[in-house]
Protein backbone atom coordinates (compact mmCIF):
# COMPACT_ATOMS: atom_id res chain seq x y z
CA UNK A 1 0.00 0.00 0.00
CA UNK A 2 1.23 3.18 -1.13
CA UNK A 3 2.07 5.50 1.97
CA UNK A 4 0.07 8.53 -0.11
CA UNK A 5 -3.16 6.48 0.43
CA UNK A 6 -5.30 7.98 2.93
CA UNK A 7 -6.62 5.39 5.16
CA UNK A 8 -10.14 5.76 3.42
CA UNK A 9 -8.96 5.15 -0.22
CA UNK A 10 -7.14 1.83 1.08
CA UNK A 11 -10.12 0.76 2.85
CA UNK A 12 -12.44 1.12 -0.78
CA UNK A 13 -9.65 -0.42 -2.16
CA UNK A 14 -10.22 -2.89 -0.12
CA UNK A 15 -13.86 -3.42 -0.56
CA UNK A 16 -13.31 -3.23 -4.24
CA UNK A 17 -10.65 -6.00 -4.16
CA UNK A 18 -13.50 -8.15 -2.49
CA UNK A 19 -15.53 -7.47 -5.54
CA UNK A 20 -13.06 -8.62 -7.85
CA UNK A 21 -11.71 -11.82 -6.04
CA UNK A 22 -15.92 -12.18 -6.31
CA UNK A 23 -16.17 -11.75 -9.88
CA UNK A 24 -13.05 -13.33 -11.22
CA UNK A 25 -14.26 -16.46 -9.16
CA UNK A 26 -11.09 -16.30 -6.94
CA UNK A 27 -11.20 -18.65 -3.66
CA UNK A 28 -7.24 -17.69 -3.60
CA UNK A 29 -8.18 -14.04 -3.33
CA UNK A 30 -11.35 -14.27 -1.66
CA UNK A 31 -9.37 -16.10 1.36
CA UNK A 32 -6.71 -14.04 1.65
CA UNK A 33 -8.71 -10.81 2.25
CA UNK A 34 -10.78 -11.84 4.80
CA UNK A 35 -9.03 -11.63 8.47
CA UNK A 36 -6.58 -14.21 10.29
CA UNK A 37 -6.01 -12.56 13.72
CA UNK A 38 -9.65 -11.68 14.59
CA UNK A 39 -13.55 -13.45 14.30
CA UNK A 40 -14.99 -13.03 10.71
CA UNK A 41 -18.54 -13.51 10.18
CA UNK A 42 -20.82 -13.28 6.92
CA UNK A 43 -24.09 -13.23 6.26
CA UNK A 44 -25.01 -14.04 2.45
CA UNK A 45 -28.71 -13.07 1.06
CA UNK A 46 -31.05 -15.35 2.55
CA UNK A 47 -29.11 -17.36 4.31
CA UNK A 48 -28.40 -17.68 8.39
CA UNK A 49 -25.85 -16.00 9.98
CA UNK A 50 -22.35 -17.35 9.42
CA UNK A 51 -19.22 -17.19 12.62
CA UNK A 52 -15.43 -18.54 11.93
CA UNK A 53 -12.92 -18.53 9.35
CA UNK A 54 -13.43 -21.69 8.15
CA UNK A 55 -17.26 -21.62 7.66
CA UNK A 56 -17.07 -18.29 6.39
CA UNK A 57 -13.75 -19.22 3.40
CA UNK A 58 -16.68 -22.59 2.91
CA UNK A 59 -18.92 -20.80 1.98
CA UNK A 60 -17.64 -18.82 -0.67
CA UNK A 61 -15.69 -21.45 -2.39
CA UNK A 62 -18.93 -22.95 -2.48
CA UNK A 63 -20.62 -20.07 -4.28
CA UNK A 64 -17.50 -19.43 -6.38
CA UNK A 65 -17.36 -22.87 -6.99
CA UNK A 66 -21.34 -22.64 -8.68
CA UNK A 67 -21.17 -21.44 -12.46
CA UNK A 68 -24.21 -19.59 -12.07
CA UNK A 69 -22.96 -16.86 -9.18
CA UNK A 70 -23.79 -14.05 -10.48
CA UNK A 71 -21.43 -11.22 -11.30
CA UNK A 72 -21.86 -8.11 -8.70
CA UNK A 73 -21.39 -4.52 -9.88
CA UNK A 74 -21.04 -2.30 -6.53
CA UNK A 75 -21.90 1.49 -6.53
CA UNK A 76 -22.34 4.30 -3.95
CA UNK A 77 -19.32 2.64 -1.72
CA UNK A 78 -19.06 5.12 1.43
CA UNK A 79 -16.39 4.02 3.69
CA UNK A 80 -16.60 5.29 7.69
CA UNK A 81 -13.59 5.18 9.94
CA UNK A 82 -13.35 4.03 13.56
CA UNK A 83 -9.98 3.63 14.61
CA UNK A 84 -9.11 0.19 13.44
CA UNK A 85 -11.87 -0.98 12.64
CA UNK A 86 -13.92 0.16 8.72
CA UNK A 87 -17.67 -0.08 7.61
CA UNK A 88 -17.69 -0.02 3.85
CA UNK A 89 -21.83 0.39 2.83
CA UNK A 90 -22.22 -0.23 -0.54
CA UNK A 91 -25.09 -1.14 -3.46
CA UNK A 92 -24.60 -4.38 -5.27
CA UNK A 93 -25.53 -4.31 -8.71
CA UNK A 94 -26.49 -7.88 -9.53
CA UNK A 95 -28.91 -9.12 -13.25
CA UNK A 96 -31.48 -10.53 -10.43
CA UNK A 97 -32.24 -7.07 -8.39
CA UNK A 98 -29.92 -4.53 -5.94
CA UNK A 99 -28.37 -5.42 -2.28
CA UNK A 100 -27.78 -3.27 -0.46
CA UNK A 101 -23.85 -4.66 1.10
CA UNK A 102 -22.18 -3.76 4.49
CA UNK A 103 -18.89 -4.96 4.44
CA UNK A 104 -16.14 -4.06 7.75
CA UNK A 105 -12.45 -4.20 7.82
CA UNK A 106 -10.15 -4.22 10.11
CA UNK A 107 -6.55 -2.81 10.16
CA UNK A 108 -4.12 -6.18 10.27
CA UNK A 109 -0.32 -6.61 9.25
CA UNK A 110 -0.90 -2.67 7.63
CA UNK A 111 -3.99 -3.67 5.33
CA UNK A 112 -7.35 -4.13 6.02
CA UNK A 113 -8.73 -7.50 5.68
CA UNK A 114 -12.58 -8.16 6.15
CA UNK A 115 -14.29 -9.06 9.18
CA UNK A 116 -17.45 -9.13 8.00
CA UNK A 117 -19.75 -9.10 5.02
CA UNK A 118 -23.89 -8.77 4.91
CA UNK A 119 -26.01 -8.29 1.93
CA UNK A 120 -29.74 -7.31 1.85
CA UNK A 121 -32.15 -7.27 -1.18
CA UNK A 122 -33.10 -3.84 -1.67
CA UNK A 123 -36.63 -3.56 -2.04
CA UNK A 124 -36.97 0.22 -2.61
CA UNK A 125 -35.36 0.11 -5.61
CA UNK A 126 -36.57 -2.82 -7.47
CA UNK A 127 -39.72 -1.06 -6.38
CA UNK A 128 -38.43 1.66 -8.19
CA UNK A 129 -37.23 -0.25 -11.00
CA UNK A 130 -40.22 -2.22 -11.65
CA UNK A 131 -42.33 1.02 -12.23
CA UNK A 132 -39.36 2.92 -14.12
CA UNK A 133 -39.55 0.11 -16.80
CA UNK A 134 -43.19 -0.85 -16.48
CA UNK A 135 -44.64 -0.71 -20.04
CA UNK A 136 -47.64 2.01 -19.67
CA UNK A 137 -50.57 1.10 -20.17
CA UNK A 138 -53.69 3.89 -20.55
CA UNK B 1 -23.43 -0.67 34.71
CA UNK B 2 -22.19 -2.96 37.35
CA UNK B 3 -18.24 -3.35 37.17
CA UNK B 4 -18.87 -7.22 37.08
CA UNK B 5 -20.63 -7.50 33.75
CA UNK B 6 -17.80 -8.25 31.53
CA UNK B 7 -17.72 -6.33 28.24
CA UNK B 8 -19.70 -9.46 26.09
CA UNK B 9 -22.38 -9.43 28.98
CA UNK B 10 -22.36 -5.13 28.71
CA UNK B 11 -22.81 -5.86 25.08
CA UNK B 12 -25.81 -8.19 24.92
CA UNK B 13 -27.29 -6.23 27.51
CA UNK B 14 -27.20 -3.18 25.45
CA UNK B 15 -28.54 -5.36 22.06
CA UNK B 16 -31.92 -6.45 23.97
CA UNK B 17 -31.90 -2.36 25.04
CA UNK B 18 -32.36 -1.87 21.50
CA UNK B 19 -34.98 -4.33 20.90
CA UNK B 20 -36.97 -3.34 24.15
CA UNK B 21 -37.17 0.11 22.82
CA UNK B 22 -38.37 -1.29 19.67
CA UNK B 23 -41.12 -3.21 21.13
CA UNK B 24 -42.08 -0.75 23.77
CA UNK B 25 -42.39 1.82 20.45
CA UNK B 26 -39.75 4.05 22.77
CA UNK B 27 -37.95 6.88 20.67
CA UNK B 28 -36.43 8.26 23.94
CA UNK B 29 -35.13 4.75 24.64
CA UNK B 30 -34.30 4.29 20.80
CA UNK B 31 -32.44 8.16 20.71
CA UNK B 32 -30.61 7.24 23.56
CA UNK B 33 -29.12 3.91 22.79
CA UNK B 34 -27.62 5.06 19.07
CA UNK B 35 -23.97 6.79 19.59
CA UNK B 36 -23.87 10.34 19.39
CA UNK B 37 -19.94 10.59 18.95
CA UNK B 38 -19.46 8.59 16.04
CA UNK B 39 -21.02 7.78 12.56
CA UNK B 40 -24.10 5.62 12.59
CA UNK B 41 -25.70 3.79 9.66
CA UNK B 42 -28.52 1.47 9.28
CA UNK B 43 -30.43 -0.98 6.77
CA UNK B 44 -33.62 -1.69 7.26
CA UNK B 45 -34.86 -5.01 5.22
CA UNK B 46 -35.61 -3.82 2.20
CA UNK B 47 -34.53 -0.19 2.23
CA UNK B 48 -31.28 1.34 0.79
CA UNK B 49 -28.58 2.48 3.53
CA UNK B 50 -29.11 5.37 6.16
CA UNK B 51 -26.12 7.41 7.14
CA UNK B 52 -26.25 10.08 10.02
CA UNK B 53 -27.85 10.17 13.68
CA UNK B 54 -30.93 12.40 12.05
CA UNK B 55 -31.57 10.17 8.94
CA UNK B 56 -31.35 7.40 11.18
CA UNK B 57 -33.32 8.54 14.25
CA UNK B 58 -35.50 9.66 12.03
CA UNK B 59 -36.41 6.28 10.18
CA UNK B 60 -36.86 4.85 13.75
CA UNK B 61 -39.53 7.50 14.89
CA UNK B 62 -41.40 6.99 11.60
CA UNK B 63 -41.39 2.84 12.38
CA UNK B 64 -42.04 2.89 15.93
CA UNK B 65 -44.82 5.79 14.81
CA UNK B 66 -46.26 3.19 12.60
CA UNK B 67 -48.91 1.04 15.03
CA UNK B 68 -48.36 -1.65 12.56
CA UNK B 69 -44.53 -2.42 13.46
CA UNK B 70 -44.23 -5.77 14.71
CA UNK B 71 -43.21 -7.08 17.87
CA UNK B 72 -39.73 -8.54 17.60
CA UNK B 73 -38.26 -11.53 19.62
CA UNK B 74 -34.17 -12.01 19.54
CA UNK B 75 -33.07 -15.27 20.06
CA UNK B 76 -29.32 -16.79 18.81
CA UNK B 77 -27.31 -13.29 20.01
CA UNK B 78 -23.50 -13.79 20.15
CA UNK B 79 -21.28 -10.54 20.35
CA UNK B 80 -17.71 -10.44 18.71
CA UNK B 81 -15.21 -8.05 20.36
CA UNK B 82 -12.80 -6.06 18.71
CA UNK B 83 -11.46 -3.01 20.86
CA UNK B 84 -13.77 -0.86 21.38
CA UNK B 85 -16.76 -2.11 18.84
CA UNK B 86 -18.58 -4.87 19.08
CA UNK B 87 -20.61 -6.72 16.83
CA UNK B 88 -23.32 -8.96 17.59
CA UNK B 89 -25.24 -10.95 15.43
CA UNK B 90 -28.70 -12.06 16.60
CA UNK B 91 -32.05 -13.49 14.57
CA UNK B 92 -35.19 -11.33 15.17
CA UNK B 93 -38.17 -13.43 15.08
CA UNK B 94 -41.46 -11.31 13.29
CA UNK B 95 -44.93 -12.80 12.97
CA UNK B 96 -43.89 -12.40 9.02
CA UNK B 97 -41.19 -14.57 9.23
CA UNK B 98 -37.34 -14.48 10.63
CA UNK B 99 -34.40 -11.85 9.77
CA UNK B 100 -30.78 -12.22 10.82
CA UNK B 101 -30.12 -8.84 11.99
CA UNK B 102 -25.75 -7.63 12.58
CA UNK B 103 -25.82 -4.84 15.73
CA UNK B 104 -22.63 -2.94 15.94
CA UNK B 105 -22.07 -1.24 18.99
CA UNK B 106 -18.85 1.04 20.41
CA UNK B 107 -18.10 2.27 23.35
CA UNK B 108 -19.25 5.62 24.86
CA UNK B 109 -19.48 6.90 27.74
CA UNK B 110 -18.49 3.79 30.03
CA UNK B 111 -21.26 2.15 28.19
CA UNK B 112 -22.26 0.76 24.54
CA UNK B 113 -23.55 2.82 21.93
CA UNK B 114 -25.00 1.60 18.79
CA UNK B 115 -23.18 2.58 15.30
CA UNK B 116 -25.05 0.15 12.81
CA UNK B 117 -28.14 -1.90 12.29
CA UNK B 118 -29.39 -4.00 9.81
CA UNK B 119 -31.52 -7.13 9.58
CA UNK B 120 -31.89 -9.11 6.47
CA UNK B 121 -35.00 -11.58 5.50
CA UNK B 122 -33.70 -15.57 6.79
CA UNK B 123 -34.63 -17.69 3.68
CA UNK B 124 -33.29 -20.77 4.19
CA UNK B 125 -35.17 -20.61 7.77
CA UNK B 126 -38.49 -19.44 6.26
CA UNK B 127 -38.37 -22.60 3.68
CA UNK B 128 -37.82 -25.19 6.95
CA UNK B 129 -40.71 -23.56 8.24
CA UNK B 130 -42.76 -23.53 5.11
CA UNK B 131 -42.02 -27.34 4.49
CA UNK B 132 -42.16 -28.08 8.40
CA UNK B 133 -45.40 -26.48 7.91
CA UNK B 134 -46.50 -27.40 4.81
CA UNK B 135 -49.78 -30.67 4.42
CA UNK B 136 -48.45 -33.55 3.57
CA UNK B 137 -50.27 -34.74 0.18
CA UNK B 138 -49.38 -38.32 -1.32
Amino acid sequence: MADSLTDIDAILNANLDFYRAFNERSVKAMEALWATGAPVLCVHPGWNALAGREPVIQSWRAILANPEAPRVMVHDDRAFLYGDLAIVQCEEELESGHLVATNIFIREDGGWKMIHHQASPLMVRAAEERRRTRPTRH
